[in-house]
């Protein structure tokens, strides 16, 4: 099953760009009459005939569309971190995109020892991610963000804060039930600060454990991401 | 906090082996009268002071010890078909260990494309897990099997094999409860064929999903070891 990502398709009929062209002619080796398969992003999910192809372009024609495909029944947000070794958050973008997430923030906080992140390799990092797991609906990633201005923005629903400082913290499905839309913070390694907490609880999130093992920050992202799926079963 | 394995340990006395005696005194840099932490992979934590050294080797003195540190509440063994792409084991043994794992095989299926796995090096990656998340109990790996073998072994507990043929199947909460002995199966890129599906329900195994996303391996297998560990919260 060869799947393409195809957020631009507006009609029965699609003309794949360049790369896409040539990696389904030269790669795939396709030809006309063959069908492969299109993911919006939006929840749409095609069933294409190649009905025309040449090196540069390969033309589509719909036979097949279903809406809404996978649709999930509740809305999950990670602001996370970016890791010190960026594999590791691209290891978790990929994984969090198989089980199910919607939105994406790396959040540069006061032990983060990353500052910046490159925003168009993760998204291609997500992207694929997408068609190989056949997510119709791909998860939006927001540009870095500092955790201070990230504080400041409005979100509604759910919010949580996992951190490892001392502590009663009840599980996240201690304090929540499913169909929401929840937002969960992941700090770096080394941890919130007690300083980011104390702003994080004061704007209405609230403390959570994922567990007593020492996690490394994509993995307690990941776990997190389980959870919230766990819960919408 | 310098965390070191030794399985050997058995008194309060101890000596680093050179490899590890090198990483203490010139990479850690440490000197006589510091701390360090030592698993012994049995569920011992201990506390050491540095009583001696040379470049060949380290001597320690225990000062303090912890039993079933982090003792788990059941007991989870999955086997699991090597990746093509080596990395995405060791990525789940990883992880796995972060989690909570006891026992993992490598099981070579009909459709592996991957026959054969390093046992040593896949060693190296839990160990290194072991010491970053502090778990005392080191998990096992058993040599790689094949599935047929992997049958014929007498396994007690509870025993569930995760495909993703057409099917009515349970989740793996539905049909068992905490403290139990658990084993999953997770099959290789491909999945299981049908008839190593039959042979493991003849042999017990019950039929589970693990949801209805499309999950590569690695990913499986650590949403089952998620799901076993979050039953047993």
């Amino acid at each position: 099953m060869h799947v393409f990502y195809t957020p631009d398709i507006t009609s029965n009929h699609y003309t794949l760009n360049e790369e896409e062209s040539r990696h389904c002619s030269k790669v795939l080796r396709l030809t006309s009459g063959d069908i492969i398969h299109l993911i919006d992003g939006k929840g749409g999910l095609y069933e294409a005939e190649i009905t025309g192809m040449n090196k540069k372009n390969v033309q589509l024609t719909v036979i097949n569309k279903q809406t809404e495909f996978g649709k999930r029944n509740h809305f999950l947000h990670i602001a996370i971190a970016p890791t010190k070794n960026i594999d590791r958050l691209e290891w978790f973008l990929e994984k969090a995109t198989e089980i199910g997430i919607d939105e994406i923030t790396p959040i540069i906080c006061d032990r983060s020892e990353r500052k910046i992140v490159k925003e168009e390799r993760l998204e291609k990092v997500i992207t694929s991610a997408v068609k190989q797991s056949l997510t119709a609906y791909h998860p939006k990633l927001n540009t870095a963000t500092s955790f201070a201005e990230f504080m400041k923005q409005n979100v509604s629903g759910e919010k949580f804060i996992a951190h490892c400082i001392e502590g009663d913290k009840p599980f996240i499905n201690h304090l929540t039930q499913a169909n929401q839309s929840y937002l969960i913070l992941i700090g770096p390694e080394g941890d919130f600060t007690q300083t980011e907490v104390d702003i994080a609880l004061q704007n209405g999130y609230k403390a959570v454990t994922l567990g007593n093992t020492r996690l490394r920050t994509e993995t307690a992202a990941l776990a997190a991401c389980f959870e919230a799926n766990y819960i919408n079963r």
